[in-house]
């Protein structure tokens, strides 16, 4: 069992013996008047039975959403909301949220509003939620075609990562994670990216040993920002772009996972990197190399551009009017506040296009 | 002018120089990249005028929604989020929240929560709101019946308060904050509510007099226990029952404002202390005196006890079932976590009905 602890809560990453911590919290000083889990129905299946049987903890209230980030939504939360209400939770109760961003986003939103904020736990199944979105208090719900529209900074009161729930996850699934440990070293571990250049097949990475690595880099840039005011945007790289990429897509015929749109957005803003500050041509080529070994390339039109840079315009790191970056200045840095003209953010992205 | 330096922010009280200090907030510095400000159809008439035209800022964006405690709700929230995005605003941009507790309560929860929280300024417009709902942070909306049952702890960064905005109130609006200005001095300040016994008539109270007081009786709560997981819990004397009748009146005849509804409260629990507790009998009839003086009485039948009850049981005050006061020790010293049976509860709600 390994733990790292935060300024506020600790992250706890571990087999089974992690489920022994959850239980005495449940059961030795002040218990809580009601204890809820939030789920869906992968999550239901797959992860769920293991939690209460390893827990061994009585009245559990379960309570169970649609998985899918398109119902990450005002909608749901309400749903939640009210099915905290039926079940009769008050100040003193908690929720668990056992499963990948989505759960822990709305849910940890969804406790940190219920009658002005209950505790939460974060339990995250999936790779991308165990290395990144379980990690530094981001919660909201998108609104509005906007991603996390609508949110709070808020910290958990602890993080159990439990590398055994990879297992049941598709390659796809993890795949996706793994763009956000490639960010955590591009931007921050120069050593990290070297070692990991290793990588040939996902399926033959130790997990466990990649996790507390990427969990640090992570940790140590939203312990110094939490509220994303300066260093902390540097977790942005690849996310301007990846995110339009990633909206447009969900209105195509081949939705992209959070990750997989990161990736294309990694590819393009090192680019970027290159273009409008010092990130070597030799660096943007390893970059698309790695990245295109790990994940296929997305096949959009190009007049998909236009659509993407529309939805750049509305993004909530933009201040003013202008997009954001944070790009690199060589592998292992990162630079943030940085902007780009129009026209260079679609050379990038047909940069991407024209790859093979 | 006045000013209360609270742990995090300001409360600014003043005539017509206020205004100078709101102006030099948007005019010097980083200014914001949107201003925004939160009206209803009252305020927008009566109170939004007078801030154009003594701010004098260009380029204000101004949202309005429905007056009333009935438009509380997360369909209101989804109209100012949306209006938000609407007109453009960013992380970097500011809600002047221009009203009473609903506009100070929802806007700030809007705002705390658009692109995980944005500046937020209060302007509180009405009695209660000057002296109670816009000091101590607490926003929120009322879901599936239950008031605030949706919210936060926030502090905005400013509150002004201009006490000629009294001016254009009904002198019910004037009445309903008068409650919260007799329960501060109850629970606080025995030298207060001494004094106040000399108030015979609503009219010839010197707002500006009173209003520092009553705000330095919160501040000071509020301050040691900003969470409400002790001391602030005071704050709550005449809340439980009063919350209880006011939800029953919004499906009576006789609609209640707040703070009337917190006034039959007040003698219900000043009862209950007398039962309960250390309160002399002596303290509760002077109580009951002073508040039936000022508020006529509410006439609700004997079998609407039973639904005061049973909205009772839901108040998010309550931990693991069983229902929670603050009562009087004596005139000016308040206990919380008191818990009466619901007998005693019934008897207390009889005790008013049988006043003359």
């Amino acid at each position: 069992m390994q733990s790292f602890n935060l300024k506020n809560y600790q992250i706890i990453l571990g087999d089974d013996e992690i489920w022994g911590v959850v239980r005495n919290i449940l059961t030795r000083g002040t218990p809580y008047s009601k204890v809820m889990i939030l789920v869906d129905e992968n999550t239901k299946q797959d992860c769920l039975p293991k939690f209460l049987e390893q827990v061994d903890y009585k009245d559990f209230e379960v309570i169970e959403i649609k998985s899918g980030e398109e119902h990450k939504t005002i909608e749901t939360c309400v749903k939640i909301w009210q099915a905290m209400g039926k079940c009769g939770a008050d100040r003193k109760s908690a929720l668990f949220n056992l499963g990948g961003g989505v759960i822990g986003d709305m849910g940890g939103f969804c406790a940190g509003t219920f009658k002005r904020g209950i505790d939460f736990y974060q339990i995250p199944t999936t790779l991308l939620s165990q290395v990144d979105a379980s990690v530094g208090g981001k919660l909201g719900i998108d609104f509005e075609g906007i991603k996390n529209n609508v949110g709070l900074f808020l910290d958990p009161k602890a993080v159990y990562i439990y590398p055994p729930f990879l297992k049941s996850l598709p390659e796809r699934e993890l795949r996706s994670g793994f763009a956000e440990i490639i960010k955590h070293a591009l931007i921050a571990d120069y050593g990290m990216w070297e070692q990991m250049q290793a990588i040939k097949k996902l399926k033959q990475v130790n997990w466990r040993a990649l996790i507390p690595p990427s969990l640090r880099i992570k940790q140590r840039i939203v312990e110094q920002d939490p509220y994303e005011k300066g260093i902390r945007k540097i977790l942005n790289f690849g996310h301007t772009i990846g995110h339009a990429v990633e909206s447009y897509s969900h209105s195509s015929q081949l939705p992209l996972r959070h990750g997989e749109a990161i990736a294309v957005g990694m590819i393009c803003e090192a680019y970027l990197s290159n273009k409008t500050f010092v990130l070597p041509r030799v660096a943007v080529r390893r970059i698309t190399a790695f990245i295109l070994h790990h994940f296929d390339k997305y096949p959009f039109p190009k007049d998909a551009v236009e659509d993407m840079i529309y939805i750049m315009k509305q993004d909530k790191k933009n201040v003013g009017g202008s997009i954001n970056f944070s790009l690199l200045k060589e592998e292992g840095v990162a630079v943030y506040d940085q902007t780009c003209t129009e026209d260079l953010i679609r050379e990038a992205l047909l940069y991407y296009c024209d790859l093979l």
